[in-house]
């Protein structure tokens, strides 16, 4: 990649770890510069300040967010809806994960005061919805589910069940695999009542939910926030790969 | 009510207001203290920092939140039910009440970094799931909804769905009444599936959705907010009443 995408990319990671670190609310352009090799003020020739960056940032996640959620497994149609589903609503062990979907949930709390961020989160919605539905539509092609069922309803309502997961699980804990479960056990089966294929026959694509089967315990209650609410969990693995820590095309402002 | 009770519901009322102009992210006590008579080191004296002020405001909330899902119109179970998702899901018109809402899911998504902050939002869910397995309870003992009908998951089905609301109309803008008569009108039918009567078949209570029909468009998508996430919308009209402005109780501290 050039050297500016490369930059970019620097600071979008560093921009992930900050977050994890210290939340939205309280981040500073410093902290994310502190995340780096390079300055604030390296920083602020790239961006015209904090929102300006969080508007490159979701653009960022977006993108990860729209590869994650269009890989799917092989199988059919109700497998790869139930897969997608358990892919947005995962569960995550690692801390700095739950920190981020939480600092995630500020951002969107954040939206209705901050200009291009509401513009942003609606392509998430909206390329969620549109998955969700293609995929009730070939399901409904391959006569999986009855002809009757409609997909844009069912995937509205399987969007906003989604949201519903990932707040109660930033805000108060809630457990994400019981709700996740409950929409594709009963919900998902509901919507789409005449299923000759019962979305809840489809064997979880984690070994240990198949360990666990229906009977999904709420003993991780605490737990539970989900991974990939914006799909790039782990980028601070691999936060310097291809990374030369040349400064040379930025300009000290201050 | 008592001088000291007084002094403390100015202080609520107060906070509810600046929250409204300000936001949660970067209210200060001093954005507290200009909404009322009294200084800043005045609200030092009761309140140990803005968690602690926020603690109290979030139970002062919550206090409402409970009197208002308990708050049933005559009629049958089902009515009470369907009247209960329309007055938690009901879309405000005016500036300051959607201001709040925005503001309320700021303190959600806050929740995580501070002490208590869950305790409390975990009583809103729990009042208002047991609300609505209660009226679901009545309305299988009234012989509305089949006794096969599960009313602890349906009313955790049914409360996941109303926090996506909540976080779709606060982040994106996304319609509040649409989402809300889906609720009503397909999930909640589907959830109690041998509904003797239909939930849908329940007219709605406001005059303007009677006239709507089931035809919700989506033209107001983004004035969609809800009114009474927390129950206490017009709190602002009566801020001051019972209040005399006797400031003898207070010590300053700075």
């Amino acid at each position: 990649m050039s050297q500016e995408r490369d930059t970019q990319t620097v600071f979008m990671e560093a921009t992930y770890r900050a977050l994890c670190t210290h939340g939205y609310a309280d981040l500073t352009m410093q902290d994310i510069a502190d995340e780096t090799d390079k300055s604030k003020a390296a920083l602020h020739y790239h961006f015209d300040g904090k929102d300006d960056l969080f508007r490159e940032f979701l653009a960022y996640l977006h993108e990860g967010f729209a590869e994650k959620i269009a890989d799917h497994p092989d199988g059919s149609p109700v497998t790869k809806l139930v897969a997608l589903v358990r892919r947005v609503l995962d569960p995550v062990d690692d801390e700095s994960d739950q920190q981020f979907n939480t600092a995630f949930m500020e951002i969107k709390a954040q939206a209705p005061y901050r200009d291009g961020y509401r513009e942003i989160l609606r392509r998430f919605d909206a390329d969620l919805r549109t998955e969700i539905a293609d995929l009730v539509r070939e399901a409904i092609d391959a006569g999986q589910y009855d002809e009757e069922t409609a997909p844009e309803e069912v995937a509205e309502h399987v969007l906003t069940y989604i949201h519903g997961t990932w707040t109660r699980a930033a805000a108060i804990g809630a457990d994400v695999v019981t709700m996740r479960e409950h929409l594709i056990d009963d919900l998902l089966d509901m919507l789409v009542e005449d299923a000759t294929v019962p979305v809840s026959a489809e064997p979880p694509d984690a070994p240990a939910l198949a360990a666990s089967g229906g009977d999904i315990s709420d003993e991780d209650a605490d737990d539970g926030t989900v991974a990939g609410d914006a799909g790039i969990e782990g980028a601070e693995d691999d936060a310097d790969s291809g990374y030369d820590g040349d400064d040379g095309d930025e300009v000290t402002l201050e």
